[in-house]
């Protein structure tokens, strides 16, 4: 028998069953609650096999999501420079993901979260705890106004990948991503490091 | 045999008829160019038993969206007053019509159009003729900006409509209706009236 190599190594039913355990894990108890040690035993493995496969919890997510891209790689490059870009730097890269071969990806995670529980509870996982959480960390905003403000970036995000993507909307649907940037930025600005309702 | 009386006259048959066929051609030719000629003749019905039915075109097309509230009565009331105060008012009346129970309806209609093509046609052809050309015409918006500012008022409500109902992000799932009137208002305020990108 020879070793296997490449990018994802070991048994596929293993890994299979790591990542459901994983999924029903994060979406039952929360992705801070939910043990590596408790998913390694609800899938009938030791927990080094599961480091061994994915690396950290937060790559383990990632992993059970089937995410095309890492927001932990991603988000520091975009909440880099002026803060008062950050609204502009947040749609565009938005964009740019949604608008590559990964946006299939976003279509059937949305399509999936609206017709499913479950995944829907690991969607609003995975906003809060893998992106929303590292952008408002890294800039520096009230821990108290984080939640709400995290939300309704949400709100309009979700909301642009639903109208360009999913119900294909025109001129949103097919404009330039420079005049989304433009005309959302603003809006992601304001409730990144605007003024909230008490 | 007595005549039927009540809200939903008529043979239950030829009216789902009515309504299959009003939703193919809807969805196919758009709401303008479906003649309700064509319509009848695809139910094999004459076409003032479809007027008899149903009464306007619109209201045929509220029937065949199962939507639960008149936009042709209720956004009159919303345009009315100050124009600075428009944002607010459209958030309000959202929110009020979603967190009524006609709500589930427009989670049922959400969930519909993420995962079937003809739905979501059939709701950018609802959004853009029965909602956002009232809204933008009422309020005296240059014609050639009125996609793009009603396309961009679409992503923020839907995308309200997703977190607060669908994936249930707190706080927004669970917000007091001001703080989000006061929130998102200006978003859409700013959408409808605002500088647009060139």
């Amino acid at each position: 028998m020879t070793r296997r190599t490449g990018r994802r190594p070991g048994n596929p039913d293993t890994r299979e069953s790591i990542l459901d355990a994983a999924r029903a894990a994060f979406a039952e108890r929360g992705f801070d609650a939910a043990p590596i040690r408790g998913i390694a035993a609800a899938a009938g493995v030791d927990p080094a096999l599961v480091h061994h496969y994915f690396g950290s919890k937060d790559q383990l997510f990632l992993a059970a999501m089937n995410f095309p891209v890492d927001p932990g790689e991603m988000l520091p490059r975009v909440l880099a420079g002026d803060r008062d870009g950050v609204g502009e730097r947040l749609v565009r890269t938005f964009l740019s993901i949604w608008d590559s071969p990964a946006g299939s990806a976003g279509v059937a995670l949305l399509r999936s979260a609206v017709s499913n529980e479950w995944t829907a509870r690991l969607l609003r996982e995975f906003i809060t705890t893998q992106v929303l959480r590292r952008v408002l960390d890294q800039l520096d905003v009230a821990p108290a106004e984080l939640p709400l403000r995290g939300s309704l970036v949400a709100t309009q995000l979700i909301g642009l990948a639903m109208i360009r993507h999913v119900v294909r909307m025109e001129p949103v649907a097919s404009a330039d991503p420079e005049t989304l940037v433009a005309a959302i930025g603003p809006t992601i600005q304001r409730y990144v490091t605007g003024e909230l309702p008490a």
